[in-house]
């Protein structure tokens, strides 16, 4: 775990609730301080949890005093009842802590199509209010893990002007999806002080190049939200509209952001391989997004890398068949880190197999393809396709 | 092997090259007697290899006269000496039969990247062309394949007003693609009369209901074709504008690619069971087969099957990310063959697992998923995801 910088005005508080495992921490209440700004963004899935929809619910109508996540069970799946204990458990936190019951956003994580076991949670506030502290972030990055085999976190700590500002974040998550394991999350704070709006514009911003750039299997959550608190503590005013603060601090978050998203890519179900995938010289980043994400989802190009096998005739059909109007592939060039195995669409001359295994057979490279088309760029972060992926999702249950 | 009912016109012969593995059948040169009307479908996929570049150069030059087919070699990636190749071997057939080079279509399959073995194919054509018969189709669907572990072949014969009229076909393939196996290979021939355009339209309409309805692992071929013959031998006219003996004609080649593109699905590298998605209640063609594509290639489903785990969560939040918009999944029902999983967007009640266990037990069952949106439906073929794809693709080069 890397030091993990506390965020002024914002405290973790951790227990164990018996929802997940006895003695486990399962249950984590963050607490934001009166004045701070949150912004957050949710699974694009329709078919999401109700915790999803009651936080969209409790951020139109008031601003966010208490965050709670619980693991061991997604709340997904549960129609009407999902929904109303969903609220229930806000409100019961409302009630001890004395706020309305909207400030309240609620998030689950773990097993799809089970009721909540709204009790434990309930019972098991006192101790998570208890414990809170601006200190709470490791314990709290262990609380919402499901079947994450490491805890993921990453903090900064950054001088801008004459103020020193903080920004700390925690998430969940082993793969795009598990709907059994409902999965993506990710709590950032900072003590810089934004207004809503550029708020919501950083955390945009910070999550397009970061969990919005990674894949382990092409799935998408039922679950899946981040969450981003600016306290202000810190003093920092900064705002979207006018400044390099503004600029310095979204570069922070975004990296925080990174940080994590990469973390869940390398605990990724059976993933034995960590490979950026880079998209060169394409007319928009769509086109370079199409081409990244065809390589990444490919179960032929993922299969390859688990056997370290530098396949580079799967990588070109991958490019081939990613849907790109009048694509060129005589001006098409592909790496593996520093050795270039296609070039102008063939196999490149002077390539040997055994310089692409080289590349292939380290924990982590980079698969760059060069379009030769324009001038805009892409990259994504994806895994390998292995034994104990199968293992892991054709076992989970049984 | 059912029964091959051989094609009045169409003659096919079989050669063991040396191409993939000594004494393995792996030429096969097909002929077209003179009044035949031929079509053909390629990938579209923009990496694709030379024999489909010079086969769409030949077809709009010719009428095509011979098909020359090798397996072992792909004959992909290969760039411009991969065009000479397979010029040469056209013209080497031609040369022996005394007719133009661009009446001789070449197809190829097996390894990319490796330039074609053309003296060997120069070689293996006599033998070839020595055993030229309208009896050759169990030995062709033989001839033609590459790791497919069984040989496929469908054959109807069927009686139109006064006519007695034969549909034959064999196809090649395990998987939708395989860059190293570039996959896919149909032909099929018939004795019924059809003008070019009729037969075209035909093939696109057989094509469009069997090849292009299933899928092993998303990804498309460098070399995938279709191509079919129409001697006329029967005496039976048929024309697209006007008769009920076109849509007879063109239902029994549907039926005859139908159950090609089934048997390669089941052939599916790794596949263990044999899956029909169908999709109900849509309001386009284009969301019905978004939604049963989505649900085919997601993994996390595709390890479900394999386990046999009525996962109805999977199933449901693949559902949901297909991308239909405004899709209100209170009206989604879901069914595994005769059991309802999924009722109005939740788990139906009096649903238990033992009964979707049951019927994913099965070989080949049904998900079929009712969106309540319109009166179209759509229905594709696909498999499992197993150990053994990961196997077979992991170690297929080393």
């Amino acid at each position: 775990m890397p030091t993990l910088y506390p965020v002024a005005g914002f405290r973790l508080g951790t227990a164990s609730a018996g929802i997940k495992s006895p003695g486990r921490h399962d249950l984590v209440v963050m607490e934001i301080t009166g004045d701070s700004a949150c912004a957050a963004v949710f699974t694009k899935n329709a078919f999401c949890a109700a915790p999803v929809v009651v936080a969209r619910e409790h951020l139109a109508m008031e601003s966010p005093a208490y965050l709670l996540v619980n693991t061991g069970n997604a709340n997904a799946g549960t129609g009407a009842r999902g929904l109303r204990d969903a609220r229930q458990c806000c409100e019961w936190l409302a009630a001890r802590v004395g706020c309305p019951a909207a400030a309240v956003l609620p998030f689950s994580t773990g097993v799809i199509g089970e009721f909540l076991p709204v009790e434990k949670i309930r019972e098991g506030l006192p101790a998570a209010l208890a414990s809170l502290s601006e200190d709470g972030w490791a314990a709290a990055a262990q609380g919402i893990l499901t079947t994450d085999t490491v805890p993921k976190a990453a903090s900064r700590n950054l001088q801008i002007g004459d103020r020193r500002v903080t920004v700390t974040g925690i998430a969940k998550g082993a793969g795009m999806i598990r709907p059994d394991m409902a999965t993506m999350l990710a709590f950032v704070a900072t003590d810089a002080a934004l207004d809503s709006r550029s708020l919501q514009s950083c955390l945009q911003h910070a999550v397009a190049g970061s969990f919005n750039r990674i894949t382990v299997d092409g799935d998408t959550s039922t679950n899946d939200a981040c969450v981003l608190v600016a306290t202000g503590a810190s003093g920092l005013q900064c705002s979207a509209d006018s400044d390099d603060r503004y600029d310095q601090v979204t570069r922070a978050v975004t990296g925080v952001c990174e940080e994590l998203a990469q973390a869940i890519v390398r605990d990724g179900e059976g993933a034995t391989k960590f490979v950026t995938v880079s998209v060169e010289n394409g007319t928009t980043s769509d086109e370079c997004l199409q081409v990244a994400y065809t390589i990444a989802h490919s179960p032929l190009v993922k299969t390859a890398l688990f056997a370290s096998d530098p396949n580079w005739g799967r990588i070109l059909a991958a490019v081939g068949r990613a849907g790109l109007g009048s694509l060129d592939l005589g001006k098409v060039h592909i790496f593996l880190d520093e050795v270039c195995i296609v070039q102008q669409g063939e196999r490149a001359a002077g390539y040997n197999e055994s310089a692409g295994q080289r590349v292939m057979s380290r924990d982590a490279f980079t698969i760059r393809v060069v379009l030769g088309r324009g001038a805009v760029t892409e990259r994504i972060w994806t895994c390998d396709l292995s034994y104990d992926y199968v293992r892991i999702n054709a076992e989970y249950r049984t």
